[in-house]
């Protein structure tokens, strides 16, 4: 029986609190109750999961006070932040309320019977279902938002499955009464007991993925575990879809025009959304892309001042810290880069850093550690002489969660191809903004292709999260009263149906 | 350099095409041409895609006469029913034109600039893009509709992405003149060279999901072929998303009621669903489950004496007629397992199999042999004495494309809790029907959980076919002459758009 230890990063105090690491039998219980409840679950009518969901907001807002002083003490990332996120939180959870209630995520088709020329063709009905149960890992970097009550919580709720969650060991106490807060908003509600489930522990989160009742996995965390437990969830005996997203190095790109425009702006912009969190946002722009002419030399002066000028912060743990070093070591051992800012780093606390490396250097194969994310406030210029140089460069980055580019304010000929290649590269392209805010709405894409995510076709953040979660089913001259009420004539349910073709 | 041989099943007779089989630098090689058009095509306008697919079904069609001859040759699948499969393929890509001009698959949404409880929220707009080049690998058993100018084909380009084709082995020339089609409508549409590109041989197939610039697969086919390449797609160093419709093991369940009510009618319909097309559907029913009463008698006596009444039938290849045999000696070696129907059978030919267990047998768990698909006219009958027993050995069932329920015409208690148990179970339930017919249209469901695809959220058939091929991007804060056209106010193409989260 080992006792969750609770750790304060910034004064290194450790707590042992009341829950235990769950066991392997503990986690296929916590499933297996969860699939229990699945089907009940899943019929209850939209307008009661919307209202569901608004409970559990109002449960979380309700303890908002408590929920932030544990946020403060496990993650350091201090109060104003801390009650922005949880604010986000609570209204991440409504926003799918509104998403589930609008309907339209469950894809409603009806075509009636018909001739058609490969003969007659019968009544056919199609909607999505929710897939069962879902396990949700929490991230490191987001105590509410990306964790116990946040978004994959949330669109999972909403598509109708239930959820256990892996609480991330960086901040179990604030996991363990965000969690008591959806219980209760659940209690509330009125919910089937065993709707939602709370796990502790890495072998717990391995048994997990395991667990033959989990029906799919949401994931926010690192490219090595979230690789390791995608893997597990395709070796499964029946593998389930895994949706990790794992962070990336995300390019932004100042074109010359833009430089010769508002350098010094930009330059102190970049120095903000590097360092944002701590740098601990897997949208921080870590990849900068700056002309290598007098302009640029302005545009990377600014951002050198600007970070020169920053205290020392406090990361998540020591183990990010660890590897937030180890990473920057790495990074300076690549021949041709050249170190602009950073000093050394003890125990949690950190400086900003920042290195600088010709395009040729950068695009060169064997700079693969230039490419890799490096999580924590680290960014990399890489000044570029042309157009061509710049292609050459970026086309030699990873894909990654976010693209942005800096342009003129008047005509420049640089945003229409850099627009373009973005797009093919990231999962969300940025005109002369900073990749760091990922709000949530109908129209968020937070993913992207390969290695920035495991499903370039998922976001985790907006509406279209909920995707992730269900599966499409045809009913086939199945009788009316049979039928699932969106899917009815007469629409009893007022959600969108595309009926015989037409959108309605 | 190996000729490609084509065979006729039916006579063994074997002619030397000219076409030799692709080696794997040339696999790569026509990967790598569609990936060089890939961002024009996918930009050009929705428009002239649409009109593409209408020239490439107008071609197919023209040469209709000599594609039927040769499918004819190489399938023994006879004249009606090819000539009825050419016209469903056409209709195929006159329906993903539809799907194209209506656009509504582009998921366009915008929100504008606005603020929030998370603060102010910037511009975002979203629409799915085309994945890139993707490959498809012909079946087998439809040489037209899941071939080189099928379903998946139809779906890539429909949705903007190049497509190479693995031509099946067990229809080589009716593949080449198929692609030869579609290549003259790719020309007369004015589509860029190497939009379509297609290749012979099992090596080529391994090389074409290893192909660094393939961005997908889609895959109908045997379990172990499409195991094989799905762990390969994700065992690359850019793990691709493989959509594989591997077939199942269909139930169909008879109620009491139905049994007394048309018992006769039933075992008919059943003898001619499950050995059309000599079986070879993967939406066959292969599991038959009867009551265990006089009415249910009667219906296995009309099933049995149906199928004694067919002739011998001939199968696609003596490879598949290997694999149907010795799939049936395997589940005649199951304990407790009688044979009703089904005598020896030589080379290509074959007869119908039928036979038959208690419920209780089927649910044991060493029955795994019943449990698997044996793909050919073969099936099980499952007799039930209960609810329970009914209920027990359907739970025990591994999920499946299709569910068929036949219930009385009037109230039936039945019906409602084996609906239920359908949709958890498969990607289409059928009431009072046969699952042999997939027809193209807006609500169809051709997929279902795993072990019957690798992708419960994906169809291969029917307007969502095309979802595969994309995935989302968020523009935020582009300016509007650098949006794509489906995301500017004012809607200038008239697609879908959801509007500040209101649908128009």
């Amino acid at each position: 029986m080992t006792h969750v230890i609770s750790r304060n990063p910034a004064t290194g105090t450790e707590r042992e609190l009341a829950v235990i690491e769950t066991t392997a039998d503990a986690v296929v219980a916590l499933a297996e109750r969860a699939a229990s409840v699945a089907i009940d679950f899943a019929w209850r009518p939209l307008s009661w999961r919307a209202e569901l969901l608004r409970t559990m907001a109002d449960e979380l807002e309700a303890d908002a006070a408590n929920l932030v002083e544990l946020a403060i003490d496990e993650t350091a990332l201090g109060r104003p932040r801390l009650e922005g996120e949880l604010r986000r939180t609570a209204f991440q959870l409504r926003f799918f309320a509104d998403v589930v209630a609008d309907g339209a995520f469950l894809h409603a088709s009806i075509d009636h019977a018909k001739d058609s020329p490969m003969g007659p063709l019968p009544d056919l009905r199609r909607l999505r279902v929710p897939l069962g149960p879902v396990a949700v890992f929490g991230s490191s970097n987001f105590p509410f938002a990306f964790s116990v009550p946040g978004g994959d919580t949330a669109s999972a709720l909403a598509a109708g499955c239930p959820v256990v969650i892996k609480a991330h060991p960086s901040h179990p106490a604030t996991s363990q009464a965000s969690f008591d807060a959806l219980v209760r908003g659940a209690r509330k509600g009125g919910a089937p007991e065993g709707l939602l489930g709370l796990v502790f522990g890495f072998d717990a989160g391995v048994a997990l993925v395991d667990a033959p009742s989990i029906s799919a996995v949401g994931f926010t965390g690192s490219v090595p575990a979230g690789r390791a437990l995608w893997t597990r969830a395709n070796a499964r005996p029946t593998p389930i879809p895994f949706f990790g997203e794992l962070g990336a190095a995300n390019p932004l790109v100042v074109t010359p025009a833009a430089a010769r425009e508002r350098g010094d702006e930009i330059g102190a912009g970049v120095a903000g959304s590097m360092t944002l969190g701590v740098g601990q946002f897997c949208t921080k722009p870590g990849l900068l892309f700056i002309p290598q002419d007098p302009s640029g030399d302005a545009l990377v002066t600014s951002l050198v001042e600007a970070l020169r000028e920053l205290s020392s912060m406090t990361m998540l743990s020591e183990g990010i810290a660890d590897h937030f070093r180890s990473g920057s070591v790495t990074i300076a051992g690549v021949d041709g880069n050249n170190r602009l800012v950073g000093e050394g780093n003890e125990g949690t606390s950190v400086s900003a850093h920042l290195f600088g490396v010709p395009a040729t250097v950068f695009a060169d194969p064997s700079s693969t550690a230039l490419r890799e994310e490096c999580f924590g406030p680290l960014a990399i210029v890489i000044r570029y002489l042309d157009r061509d140089d710049l292609e050459t460069a970026l086309k030699s980055a990873d894909a990654a969660l976010t693209f942005s580019v800096f342009t003129s304010s008047s005509h420049d000929e640089d945003a229409s191809w850099l627009i373009e290649l973005g797009q093919s590269k990231a999962g969300r392209v940025i005109a002369n903004g900073f990749p760091t805010g990922v709000g949530v709405s109908w129209s968020m894409q937070h993913g992207g292709p390969w290695p920035a995510t495991t499903n370039s076709s998922a976001t985790s953040v907006g509406a279209s999260g909920i995707d992730r979660w269900l599966r499409p089913v045809t009913y086939q001259s199945v009788p009316e009263e049979l039928l699932p009420e969106a899917l009815r004539d007469g629409n009893p349910l007022g959600v969108a149906q595309r009926v015989d073709g037409v959108a309605r």
